[in-house]
This record gives structure tokens, sequence and C-alpha cells, in this order.
């Protein structure tokens, strides 16, 4: 089989490997569709993540989807055929995270693209029966892709204890913040007021059911506070890992407001104003990842309710993955979604 | 009746005023005792909190208990004799905040001893009878006015979701930080690891039920985690209101640990490192005042558990109004609570 | 003004009577549209509902929409000509219940036509402006009186803890069921399935929402099951006030399910499955009215997502209560909401 | 290694078996002090428990502890010599019960004396080492042991939502009973009320911390409101399975309050009042064994709150199992606990 493998940073290589051995309670999957995440450039561009570096080479990509080709011996949810989303970090089932339904804690989850873990630019891989979820037939394996970061807005709503008819505003459009707006139209918000420097990007923000947009900059919060007739929103999310951002998204609540941080800013500290988190009682919930959420996840995407496909601006075959690279890195402004599909589909 | 006037900053005058007349759901409360708070010396040293701004002679004084002496005509929760701990904050129980049960996000609420209502530093207040505590006889008057800031502990457990038999780490321990010592001592804490740069209260946190004492500095968080084996607490009260403290207080988190900032810092900007919040799914929780305490803290310091005297280190008739906040103002090392008597006890 | 007075079971009597003064804190609001409830029902056949007695004559009719026509001194939230939802319960906002936030149990509730509290029979009434909330103007007032037992249902399913996409049976499609269908619709479930003895209720039904209509019997729980892949839902609401409704509702229970108890049944006991409820880890929640529930009922009614204007089948001036009540009474097969208008439209 | 088995009913034989093979994640114990439950008692008389059927000779006990002697090659979470409480479910740690951190409802679980699986009447046991928890040298294993029939206790109260300070009411002093009395105690109850047909169990449940007793019968209830002013509980548990001592813990009930059930009536359906539940939104949650409880109940244990030894009233040698099946059988009103020592103590 082909695997798109970054031997260092800024070079993909094209390379023949075997199909790899099934165990037990795990499933072959065919990989039809794997979209181009943030975490996959910064390692493209620099070779690691904090403390996670790429030391070898390393298969990146990690939202994913395809079909099963064979199944171990003990796993038996799956048959050849069945088409699946395939959440990506595989947990232990033994820590007390992963005990208390908080996996996404486990200090033990082996992540898809995550050093030394190889992802999904590659035309089979195999997976953890358990961490595969069967798709209906009319979603496509694309858009199956897509809730790996669905499902990152719907654990920061859920952790944010968001409630059908609340208000929402998000802060930062890329494909996170893009897909945390359909959570938040599947969520029954009444209120999805986004914020961003590029206008195309809040453009296909409406699309995806904001309600309203706010141009990034130091006026945002009060434009926020103003369209919720002065009250501010019940729940933020800052999604742009930038302090200027999370300032916005914090000053935007009203009085019992919560906020969720999704994006990591490129530095260690950022200024809270503790006054304003006190006075108004602020709950601020830190967001890692996700647990939970993809049968949910595959429910909204199924649902008819989301013009998901506008998400996705860009398609390359395997063999261009790292062209898929280049285009996500280099246009930012105007790609939403870049796709990458490691076999042909039918 | 006689009342401790602040006409301004460090002056306070002892007036005759007439006892105030009582309103229909009103009781007249013949003022026992009354504890000294760090927010009356703020007002008695700068004449302002913020926003709020002493504009006319005032009445400090809001942690008070004390005995009915008479009821409006439909205030019949209360018998003249009946001994009462007073929740000072009254709130118009009628919009969004009051409803949803977080009366003390009220934005209507009349709380003692904040300019423009006049506080306890006097003989008599007439005070909404739904906001008066019925107290044990075995309670002293003293004990029932600490209900005050020990509800602000209460109110900081609650929120942060405290569960019995978890650990936690109190930082800052001024009065508020000892009584929330006390407070997860009554919640049946496993751990209560306290901090502060003063050694002679973190002894007297652990009379209160302090199980480690870790003095304050930048080894401090250090510390709190190796004496949790490595984990961190399952929850951190930042009390001290200082930028370190919040600082330690996050920095000794477990993952998915829950942080309540009680203290307001004399900044309007902390920082706080966002990756630690997010790879760790803190939560962070902003504290104000407490709302559904009063019984719980009246049980608590009812139950035997609690050794509360050890709190109270200086005793002042109301005529001593003056010396009793300067004792306050002037001891921070030595005075736990200094206590103010309107009333003589029998 | 003019309003329908039941003087005894049965009777009805229009009478004029003098606008009502308005308190303080009180509005006057001119009453445009009510809807006929179970309730004002019983009231009319059976003189009582429970410890609840109709002793001398009283005005029946508490799910209602007007407009404000003049407000006292101290109502500032409105002005003359805003349109308004009324929520009936009028409550103290001073006991336990009504701080903890959950003013539905507040003993002091004065609730409109209960006696001895008059409705909204009638041409003009004065209610406390606090429980008085803005509707939009593409709102009508006969759907913003359907809001009252639209809260019954939004309450229930925010008491089991409902989360979008999830899965619920909904058993009884009397008016409150068929509110609590749109309420699920509103919250986003994935999967509706409704039960009722009457087919064309359930065909209202799906016309708000529902998914699957299953035939009320002994086979309806198993096949609830079925249609969820033998899972059980997720959460379950008996509306119908019928042991065998209880019943079917419990068995549709998925392992860990949440049951909300809405209707009340003709007998003080019904048998439950104890093991069952013990095995599968049930939850099980008595519902009475709602609290917190006008505000965003009122958003999803006005969101478009609803096509609510089904629900109302029939049509009477406040001349006519009576035969609206008849009509109501007698046509329980083909009458969904039966309204009264006490005010002719402009 | 001797093993006490269970060949049917009634008869109970002593076999030497092989020690058991140690998996690579599992971890050899040296079985200490196995206490008998109820269950085990079922088998014992019964052969059976509803679908559990005792198809081939099994050995029972379940609620054990002991010291660690050998460890799998990839279980490191212990060494030999470690102390340890046995968790007595195995859960799989991949089913949506599990990732939901509700292992309690796991459908694979392998849980200790329930058919077909061993139990712990035997010498030594292997156990997976995520399902072992460290004691402290200062709690013995017979005290280590007690930790499950607590951890229902715990369990049931977390569901319950029970807070420091509130009241509870037990009804049924078995040992699940009494041992939910000392896991009230371990939360900070402000009064633990029980009720029993029994006087000497309630003695024992006062040992325990029960603040009142109430004998069993149909005035219980009204008692117990009694007791609490005429509010009610705020959390009852029902831990006799029996329908009348079912009905006492509803009507114990304060406004708002929480009913767990603990108890498996011997029928299948019990009479519940639905028009008190509705009225009083009562909340009912069913309980099946626990999840997440044993650090916390080893830190309950082994804090000293709690005279945990007046438990244990019999003690047998492994030799002497079916004299303490007989014994535990026999004699329920006067043994609380009877502990059975496959191994001597040092």
């Amino acid at each position: 089989m082909k695997a798109a493998v970054m031997t260092k940073p800024f070079e993909i290589e094209l390379v023949e490997l075997p199909v790899p051995p099934v165990g037990p309670d795990e499933v072959l999957v065919k990989v039809m569709a794997v979209g181009v995440c943030g975490s996959d450039l910064h390692y493209y561009e620099h070779g690691r993540i904090g403390p996670y570096v790429v030391k070898k080479p390393i298969i990146l990509g990690h939202e994913c989807a395809g079909v099963v080709v064979a199944c171990g011996e003990k796993a038996n949810r799956f048959a050849p055929g069945d088409r699946v989303a395939i959440e990506p970090g595989v947990t232990c089932g033994r820590c007390d995270a992963c005990k208390q339904g908080r996996y996404n804690l486990c200090p033990d989850v082996q992540f898809l693209a995550t050093p030394p873990v190889d992802g999904a630019f590659v035309q089979y891989i195999v997976h953890r029966e358990d961490f595969l979820f069967p798709i209906p037939d009319h979603l496509s394996y694309e858009e199956a892709a897509l809730n790996e970061p669905f499902s990152v807005g719907i654990h920061a709503l859920k952790r944010a204890g968001f409630q059908p008819g609340q208000t929402v505003a998000i802060i930062g459009m890329g494909p996170v913040g893009l897909m945390a707006v359909a959570a938040a139209k599947s969520f029954g918000a009444s209120r999805i007021i986004v914020s961003d420097v590029e206008t195309n990007r809040m453009k296909a923000a409406e699309a995806l059911g904001a309600t309203d947009s706010v141009p990034a900059g130091d006026q945002a919060a009060a434009e926020i506070v103003r369209l919720t007739g002065g009250l501010g929103v019940d729940v933020a999310l800052e999604t742009a890992g930038h302090p200027r951002a999370l300032k916005t998204a914090l000053s935007s609540l009203c009085r019992g407001g919560k906020l969720a941080i999704v994006g990591l800013p490129p530095v260690d500290e950022v200024g809270f104003q503790v006054p304003f988190i006190c006075d108004n009682e602020i709950d601020i919930y830190g967001i890692f990842r996700y647990a939970n959420t993809y049968p949910q996840g595959i429910q909204f995407l199924s649902s008819g309710l989301l013009d998901i496909q506008t998400m996705i601006t860009d398609r390359y075959p395997l063999e261009q993955t790292k062209e898929a690279l280049e285009r996500a890195r280099t246009n930012k402004a105007g790609s939403l979604k870049v796709m990458v599909y490691p076999n042909p589909t039918a």
C-alpha cells in the first residue's frame, strides 16, 4: 500500500508499505478521506508541537473515515464493507481518567499522527474497533472525516453546559471555529455570533449557521455585547489561539457566562481580567480534544440540518499530500478544509 | 441607639441615631457581634472599592448576628428573642439571576456596608426576614457572625463541585482563606493543603483542619503537587488576591482539576498559563460572594466538628470600632478575626 | 370589562367587572389569547383538582398572552403597547425553593385559575411585571399563549438532562405531549418516538417533529426499543397520566435512561418495575409545572423551526368561553388546542 | 492452594486447586479477608439470583482484600508486598457505558462470585491490576474488604447528589444500609435517620454515625418528617428491598427530595405514589453496584472518622466458610458482617 510519509519538515515522500497486520481487537480500514488539520501543518512546518517531537519519519493525518476491510478475531462490531468514521485517539480504558468518562485525559492515549504514532495519510490503517463508528450511507467519507474537528466544538459546548436556545460567541473562524458554528447550530443555539479577521471566513460561518459576524479587533467584544441587547452571550468559545481573541471571548460574556478555551495561544501566558471573572462569576473551561462525541457528531452530520459540504474547499489524492499540506498552509484566508483521498472512490 | 459612622477615611464617629422603623416584611435585630472584614478596611482606608465609592457618611460592618427585637406585620418567620445570623445581601427575587438560583448575581442587591447601604456597626438594624437565619442556642453570636466569610468558602467549594474525600489547596490564609479551610473540613476533604507567607496563619489553619502547610513562593505549587504524590490537588482556592498566589493555585491542580478564584488581585490583568489550562482541561470559577449557604454554614458551625473560636483574636465594644479597624489594619500577621460587640451581652 | 366566570361546574357566566387596579410592581395586560387547558376542564367538570377546591365563582384560563396597557409606578420593564406572554404562576422570591432556582416549588405561588386565584378568561388582568415576557412581532398572541404548555415539555427535558442528538419517547399526545414533541425538536432530538391511542394525534405529532409513531398498548415499549436498534431511548416522557403509559415509558428506556413523569394518573399508586429501575440505573424525575422556561420557549417558538400553528384547532371569542370548554371536553380525539380570544384583534 | 467451592446449594467443599496463572496485566493476590454478602447467601440458598444461575461449582465471596504476591509482565502499578483492596467487577473499558464513566453498567463486566466467575473464598486470586487499590498500613484487610458494601452507599449518595450538611434517611439496616450510614457520615450529613425492624441493628447504626432511629412501620415516614421539623429529608436511601420500606423512603422526602433505590424487592412491581412524586418534583435513582468509588472509600475508611470495626461481628477461617455462611444466614438479627480469612495473618 501507499503512504505519504513526512521524512522531515516540509518533505513528504510517497512510499510503499506493507498493509499492517490486524490485532485481535482491531479492524483494518481502507482510508477514504482525510482532512488536513492545523496540527498536521504544525508538524509539517516545525517538526514538533510543544513536547511532541517528530524524531523519525511519520505519517500525518488524523481526521479520517473509511471502509472496513477485515476484522480481528475478537472484533465483532463490524463486518467488511461497513463504512466508518475513525476516532483517532485510542485510550487505555483503565486509568482514572478513562474510568471517570474523561478519556481524553488518558495519559496513555495513542493518537493518530501524534509522534510516535503514525496517522492516516495512507491507504490502510488498523484501529481498535471501539474507536470506529458506523456512518449512514448518505454521509460521505469526507463529511465523516469532518466529525473530528466537529467533535472539538461539540465537546467544548458540552463542557460549557450549553443549553438549546442559548446564545454563543465563537471567536476565530478557522476549521475548528467553523465546525463549532455547526455544532452550535446542532445544539439549537438561538444566536451564533462569530468573529474573525477574514471576511470570507465569516461568510463561510454564515453558511454553517452563524447569525451575526463581528470583525476581530478591540471593539469586537463591545459589539457582541451590543448584539445581545447589552447582556453578553451565555457561552463563548475561543478557537483562534490568540491572546486578543481570548480577551474578546471573555469580555463578550453575560453575568454567569461560560468561556471554553479551545485554541492554544503561541505564548505561555495570557492576561486574564480577574475582577471581571470574579464579579460576574464566569466559568472558564480548558478544552483538550473530546470524549464521547462521535455518535452524536455523526448524528448531527447526518441529520440534514447542516450544509457541511461547504467546508471542503480543496481535494487531493494521496500522491499529492504535500500539495494538500502546502495548499492548507499557504491559503489560510481562502481554503477552509483541505481533504486528501488515499484511495479512489468507486 | 449608637452607631459607629465612618465620616471619611480613617475617621469613625460614634453618633446617636433613632432606631430605624420596621417595614412590613422586615425584622428589627439587636446586633450582638460584627466581624471586621477586609472590605470594611478597604473602605476605611480608601473610601472606595472599585466602582463602589463612599460619597456620604456610612456605617461599615456586614458580618453580623443578633437577636430579634420586633417583627413587621407580615414578617412571621421570627419572634422577639430569636437568635439569628444575618445574611447581609438582600436581593430582589425577581431578576433572572434570582430566579435561576444565583441570587448573588442580582444587579439590585442591597448589601450591608456597601455604599450607599449602611452596615452593622450599630446597635439595631432592620433586615428583610428572609435573610435572617435562626441559630441554635449553643452557637455564639460571634461564631454566627463568622458564617459570612464561611459562606464564601462554602460557595467556592460548591461552585468547584468539591466532593467529600477530595483534596484541596487553599492559597492565602487571611480570614476568608481560614474559613475556607473550615469549609473544606466540613465538606469531608481528605487533604487540605494551605499556603501563606505567614507561618502563624498557617498554624491557625492547622487548628481549623489544614493537614499540610506550604510556605508561599515560587516552589509552593511544586511542593503541593509533591504532597499529593505527584498528581496535584482536585480543587484549588485562591483567596489571597495575589497574582503569584493565583499561579500557585493553578499549578497545584491535577489533570481535570478545578480552580476557584475568590481573592481580587490589585491589578486588572493576571497572566494565566493557557496551555496548562487546556492540556489538563482545568475548570476555573470566578467567585462573587455566595448564595444559599447560610443554613448549611450554620449547620457546620453548630456541628461540633470545627474549633471556630480560634478565629476570633480581638474583641472591641462598639465605642472602639475605630480601634477595632485599626487593629485589623495594622496587625495583619497576628490578628485573625477582629470582632465588634455593639451591645453588651447579658 | 367582560369576564367569563365559572359560577359552578358546567356553568360559565359572562359578567361585567371593573378593570382591576394596577399595583406598583404590576402591569395591566389586555388579554388577547387564552388556551384551554386540561386543568381548566377539570375544574369546569369537577369543581376541584385534588386539594384545590373551587369554593366561590372563579375565572379559569392560564395559558395566555396579551398587550401591555398600563404599568405600575415601579414597573419599568414594559411600556404600553408591548406584546407579552404571561407566565401564570407568581412566586414569592423569598422561600428556599425560590432562592434555589426551583420557584415552581414555591409554597406561596399565586397561579392563575388555581383557586382562589382568578385566571385569564377576561379582557384585562394585572400581573407582576417579572412574570411577563416580551414576544417578537412575528409571534402571534395565540402562539405565545402556547408557551405555557410548551414550558412543561421544556422543563421536563431539562430535568431529564436531555442532550441534543439524544433519542426520546413521548407517551401521550394530548396538548402537553404534543408541545413536548415541539420541545424535543427544539432541543435537537435525533429521534422523537410518540405513542397514543389516537392515530390523528400521532399524525399531529409528526407535523410538530415526531419521527416515529407507535400505537399505545402492551407492545408499545418493545416496539420503541426495536426502533432504537434494541437499545431503548435516552429519555422518556410520560404525559398521558395513565398507568400503562407510565409502564411503556419506563420500559422504553436504555440502560442509564431517564424518565420524566409529567402526567398525573387518576390513581394514587402505580406499579413500578423496581428491578428494571435498579439494574439499569434509571433516573425518574417528577415534573411539576416549570421554572425559567419562558424566554427559552419564546425563543424556540419564534425561531421558525416549529410549525406550531397546527396546534390550534378551534377558536372562540370570550362570549363563547363555555362553548370553547365544551368543545375541548367533548372532542378530545379531534381538537388539539382550543383558543379563546377575550378581545378582538385589531 | 485451598478454595471453598459451592458444589450445590447449601454445600461448601474445601478443595485443593492450583494457584492460577497471572496474565500480563494481572496481579496475583493472596486473599486475606472476605466478607459474606447477601448475594453470597442468596446463591448459597437458591443457586441463583434472577437471571444469574449457578450451573457448575462456584467459589463465592467478592468483598475482599489481600496482599500482592506477583505481578504480570505489563502490570506495573504494584509490587509484591503491597496491600490492596479488590474491586470485584472487572469491566471492558471499551463499551459506551465504560467510556462515559458509568462502568458499572458495562454489559461485559466480569464480577467475582457472579456465575460463571469464581470469587474470593480462596487463598489466591488473579485480578486485573486496575481494579486493585492500595490501602494504607493502618487499615486492616477486613476493613478494606468492607470497602465493597461501603462503595454501594457512596455511589448511592453520589447518584443522589448528596451535599455535605444535608439530611438523609436510610431505610433498612442490613450491612449495606449500615455501610451507607458510614458513607453519609463521611459525606458530612447533618442528620442521619435510620429505620429498621431490629432495634439492635439501629443501635449498630448509631455507632456508625446515625443520629436518629425510627422503628420500621407505617408511621416511620411521618416520624422521619417530624424529626426534620416537618420538612422531610433531602435524600432517602432504600436498602431493605422491601415494598413498605420503599414507601417509607419516598414519603420521608422533602419537596425536591431525592430517593436512591439500593435494595431489590422480592417482587417485580412496587406501588409508587406518583402524585407525590410529581407535586414535589422528586428524583428517583436506581442503584446498581458502583463506579469510581474505591479510592474515595479507602480514604474515608482510613480517615479515623469511622468506627468501622463494629461492623465485623463474626470471624472464620477459610476451612469454615460453610459455617460463616450459615452464621450469616441464620443470625440476621445479631450478626452484622461475617468475615472469612483464607490465609492466616502473620
